[in-house]
């Protein structure tokens, strides 16, 4: 993705693969700053921050961690310290565990000194092929919105409404939701994006809106209680949201808020795809609700906000009453059947076992097993 | 209701009826402030800018707003260009329409002479039919809360979600949506509020939080995208919200987002009740999505917040990358069928033509001329 016009991924490694540079995504939207990780501690720190966020990014954020430990300590036990360090950080993402068990099993079947250059070289491996895969949905997805475009006979525009950031920051490039959307824009079809603001970390206002401007993207930031009014009349044609982890039954656990969307969506009959890369399945889970644990953050993300001031200074307001006690769950399931299709690297199926084992036949559960 | 133990209604006459005073509501939960309004002019500017919000008090305040303009010119001419001046402030709520319709009727049928006395006190009578109104609503849902409360055994809590503010802050006493909980709470059922914060202007953190707080009822802020995952894993038990207009057929139309609830609700099997007072119930209208007219209000709302800095100061700081455009929708229509019942001063009924008709035969519409 271009910022400014120059190419960048969210993650690259630097200082000769002595540490990994990653975009602070906090200080967006207001400052585009990078930050220097050289140790796992600090790339668990990133992570347990959001500095990075976006259940691809981790992934591939985590295993640059277990890369960067060994460099180090490759022993045994710093395999496992470093794996269990980063599988702390945040306990929702699947795709977090499946980077750090992908790293910890090739390291297990080599000796301590084939470990640091190994590990560099799986990490760079999962960026790219986290670019690959969101290239291949990009291109699954935007098959959806070019049918639309031309049954409708290439007249008026394609409003697409998203939730949270699965853009390009959420990933190490393209995005997951987004990448159809920005196949879509570059292949001239109009498109406009309505953003919500996804509170209460704001991710939309303060991520999807800005990548989406710096690509050139038409988009309306909203509050997320407006999507089901905007259904109700008619100004959505397609939901494309992202996953932090979905079911073997296509139960999709992702930002909080997405299910009221799938909802609305399905009430109004709007179609409403997940963006689903494979390491964010978890094949060995069959009830979204009851099985996947959700996080909860602190109170202050709900009671307390930050932006920017007229002076220029990024500033915390509170705008709860003193005192006041707030819940803050990061994450929802949404219902395999209020999805209409997952958009998988591998193409688009139903919300369900059957969908997913007919792209995935090599990682069928066993339900026997799992129930 | 108690401010720091001292009981207040939102709105009362001062300086002999020559003026009236409100809580200025866009300073809450930070400050506790009133202002004298002297006529129609200030009332209106406190309305558009709303220092008084709330269906029910608008209409109340709109109602004092006529009576103002009597005092110094109670010509025939004064009454159009009042009743003109304060219709324009706010188009969705009905109670605003109702209440000037009213005040203006009665008007009509008197000389000049007797109007600045009379305006006063049929305004007075208005704001003591809403107290009433209000405590029959509350008597109605707590009906409800109480036959919930035996089914339990008396064990437990009782988990209510809200949105936005249908409080005693958005009427003259008591609310709409909270007065069955303040009901309840008073009888001494173990009563405990979600509060929605309700974006883009935070009437939920601002106000509900506040109002809550100062009754002493147990609540929590909450996202407003978190309601959803409540409500699927049997975290709320009653859903409570106000409205702004009410068609004959039960479509409620109230604070953005309320829609979204609704159909979460729906999807959990939990009761969605809306506390409708008949000056909010628009007998004219069919069909709410259509027919009633939704506010669009500043994108400055939704790219920007305000809330204390650390200072201790009120501060408006920027969510949203600079120069990015919003759309601010204030209202949504959620559909009779989403509706549990309609909770009204003469009792509670089915959210449809049926139903109304039933309570308020009156009113009952003739369907030949409206359709």
């Amino acid at each position: 993705m271009n910022i400014r016009g120059e190419h960048y991924r969210t993650i690259w490694p630097t200082d000769a693969h002595r540490s990994v540079t990653i975009i602070d995504q906090t200080a967006l939207p207001f400052a585009f700053r990078t930050r220097l990780l050289r140790n796992a501690a600090t790339v668990a720190e990133a992570i347990q921050t959001m500095q990075v966020r976006g259940a691809p990014l981790i992934g591939v954020a985590a295993a640059y961690g277990m890369a960067l430990a060994m460099q180090t300590d490759a022993s045994d036990a710093s395999v496992e310290r470093a794996h269990a360090l980063l599988l702390a950080t945040r306990p929702t993402a699947v795709n977090l565990a499946w980077a750090l068990n992908r790293v910890r099993a090739a390291l297990r079947t080599l000796s301590p000194s084939e470990r640091p250059q190994a590990a560099l070289q799986l990490a760079g491996q999962l960026a790219d092929e986290d670019v690959a895969i969101n290239q291949a949905m990009g291109e699954h997805g935007f098959g959806r919105i070019d049918a639309l475009w031309r049954t409708r006979g290439g007249q008026g525009r394609i409003n697409v409404l998203t939730h949270c950031n699965a853009g390009w920051l959420a990933t190490v490039d393209w995005g997951t939701a987004l990448a159809p959307v920005y196949r879509a824009f570059d292949a001239g079809i109009p498109i406009h994006v309505w953003v919500d603001e996804t509170r209460p970390r704001n991710q939309g206002a303060s991520l999807t809106a800005w990548e989406l401007g710096q690509h050139g993207v038409p988009h309306t930031l909203i509050a997320d209680n407006a999507g089901g009014h905007l259904m109700q009349h008619g100004h959505v044609d397609l939901c494309f949201v992202g996953t932090d982890r979905t079911t073997a039954t296509g139960d999709v656990c992702n930002k909080i808020g997405t299910y009221l969307k799938a909802l609305a969506a399905n009430d109004n009959g709007v179609p409403f795809y997940v963006c689903a890369p494979s390491p964010s399945i978890d094949f060995s889970l069959t009830d979204g609700v009851q099985q996947i644990p959700i996080e909860e953050r602190s109170e202050r993300e709900v009671t307390h906000l930050w932006g920017l001031d007229d002076q220029g200074g990024v500033r915390e307001v509170r705008v709860a009453p003193e005192g006041c006690r707030a819940l803050n769950v990061g994450f929802d399931v949404t219902p395999a059947r209020l999805v209409t299709e997952l958009i998988t690297e591998r193409g688009c199926c139903r919300a369900s076992s059957e969908g997913l084992a007919a792209l995935f036949p090599e990682r069928r559960i066993d339900t026997k097993r799992v129930r």
